[in-house]
């Protein structure tokens, strides 16, 4: 039989208007093996294909499995670059460790998805409201049955055009379920880590949020219902404490929270304008509720690489719906933060305010915000 | 080129006292797969081969994957006897439903299992200290990265011999590390089902233990530092209670304890004999030790599919090692249950002692215990 031209021809691009998150792909994907005998193999950038895995492959039965979320932006200037991608290589590293997977190369890594970008640079949208979705995945492949450390392991990379989450400037709000009988992590646990296993179970509890008319989960955690996170976000609360104080609130990294990019993002930004206060502790329902009563909550909102930020209109909670003023309150907070790490990811705007570096909870290094918090992918700089 | 008549040869069979646990597996496998639109297809019993998957499938990226662990027996008789594997199906059913995974007809994987084992009915090793391991897995194989119920999935069945964890009689105790800074499973979460995500976390837990001594994890619980399982097996404690009663017991089905087979079958034994009191309640470590230091504890053992029971012997608990004097007091009952359930298995010994039915709390059935409490394979039976 004759080959199929087509073949070797990349696949159409789609409009990125009509984009669904993550069900997209390019032309290539990176893999590189790792085996307890010879380390890690060359890595390889080959056409995208299925996995060939051995059945009893220890991501499949133990959830030897973690992974990652970062977005490639093609600028205004046509340049292609990263946000802050060391911060999910490091992450990525302690995951892996928490795993008891090898350790890698972070610098060596985050080259390899650089390269791939590149092969694939035609499929970062050409539009500002579009990205690549960069989905770094580690597995074990240990092909046996015992729940132990895996003597073989993969990384692989698959990226794909992702669409804008809203529209410019249009926030949808979104409704949560704050339901105590659902705990997504817990002290002692793998809270903190990006492991397979912190998702799958979550699915079920999202689709238990929309059956009684919710959009999210706002998960709490203990007798005295902090609230942690909402869906697979982070969660920020602006509002007025106490003392009559302006404060940017989110829960602290304890161990149960995801240490987001976003997160650490928006704590930077807000630090370095230095306009209100910004806490990392702990809150429990019942404050939230009376502060919310008290008319002391102006904006509610999650943060992740996904929708950046996404406001929070209304909450269910022991059959009571409770309304958030997030979306009358402009929300003018939750549009600054979107607006300026747009600006830095798609119009590689140098920021603007306060010249304060910041030191970066997740990393421990230095973040200085005038310099370009992200990684051109010219040509010429790998 | 020719065909290597070797691939059409059944793989030689191992020497049943060289096994090691999950590292050999037969010639065939069984796979099905489901789609939201076509439903179960049909299964097929195939060559054991390398499962080919799309990069972004579900189980690799949030876990979606739950697996059982069964054993098929080759009896005295020579006849082949799986061991209540209903218990299996309907742990496999509730996993399923919390994995948000396609609910599937219980009596028809059996059959589809009880085909795949007469197929490979050789690999069943003559041999009254080693078994078939059956591996059922369930993963989802949604091609696509949103968070969210799967649309395509895969049932697949692998198996192969494995050996004796102990040789007959030799019990050998285990050491147990019991520190409260890791934690298992929390209520709200999902540690009563057998999905991946339970087991991943607990490898550098266990490699944490090895460090200190120790061979296996006894995962505490809450403020209370509830005593909960042992590794991946459940935990039993024969003891005098502080009435002077001899009692059983083992923690109960709360939300955060895997509902073995092997537990509710020396339950059930235990319960038929009705020589000592059966409880299934949480015990606190401080309880636990202060039952120590009186001279009370008789028997410490864990209960799974692997090892049916495994004595423990002593507990390293905030840097002081307590020993347990399981081996000292036998130990008689942990070794009349190993005798009692191999009688069953592999000598298809209809139980003795006491005719009452026991109501199954796993499945809700009465299991008589002068039934034969295994599904015989012999080729007439399905």
């Amino acid at each position: 039989p004759t080959q199929d031209p087509s073949f070797l021809l990349p696949l159409p691009k789609p409009d990125p208007a009509t984009l669904v998150f993550g069900k997209q792909f390019s032309d290539h994907m990176l893999t590189i093996n790792w085996s307890a005998a010879d380390g890690w193999e060359t890595p390889h950038i080959k056409p995208f294909q299925n996995l060939s895995l051995h059945p009893a492959s220890s991501a499949l039965h133990y959830s030897i499995e973690l992974f990652e979320g970062m977005k490639a932006f093609r600028g205004e200037d046509n340049h292609i670059r990263l946000f802050r991608p060391m911060l999910n290589m490091e992450r990525m590293l302690r995951s892996a460790d928490r795993s008891s997977l090898p350790l890698f190369d972070k610098e060596e890594l985050l080259k390899c998805i650089k390269k791939l970008v590149e092969v694939d640079q035609e499929w970062v949208p050409f539009s500002q409201d579009a990205s690549l979705y960069i989905r770094p995945t580690f597995i074990g492949t240990e092909p046996s049955l015992g729940v132990s450390p895996t003597t073989q392991a993969m990384i692989f990379v698959i990226v794909g055009p992702v669409g804008p989450y809203f529209a410019t400037g249009s926030f949808n709000p979104i409704s949560l379920l704050a339901d105590p009988s659902f705990v997504r992590a817990w002290k002692g646990g793998v809270g903190a880590y990006k492991m397979g296993g912190n998702y799958g179970p979550t699915i079920a509890v999202q689709s238990e949020a929309v059956k009684r008319g919710c959009q999210q989960v706002l998960w709490l955690y203990g007798e005295q219902e902090e609230i942690t996170e909402v869906g697979t976000m982070n969660l920020f609360i602006y509002w007025t404490n106490e003392k009559g104080e302006k404060e940017l609130f989110t829960p602290p990294l304890d161990g149960i929270i995801l240490p987001g990019v976003t997160r650490q993002s928006l704590l930077d930004l807000a630090r370095t304008w230095g306009e209100f206060k910004v806490t990392e502790r702990t809150m429990s329902m019942k404050e939230l509720l009376g502060a919310l009563d008290a008319g002391r909550i102006l904006e509610v909102f999650g943060a992740g690489t996904a929708c950046v930020v996404c406001p929070v209109g209304s909450l269910l909670y022991r059959e009571e719906s409770y309304q958030i003023p997030t979306m009358q309150n402009g929300p003018d907070l939750a549009k600054r933060f979107h607006k300026e790490l747009t600006d830095i990811q798609v119009r590689a705007r140098i920021m603007q305010d306060g010249n304060r570096p910041c030191r970066s909870a997740a990393s421990g290094a230095l973040w200085r915000p005038r310099e370009r918090p992200f990684y051109n992918l010219a040509l010429n700089t790998f």
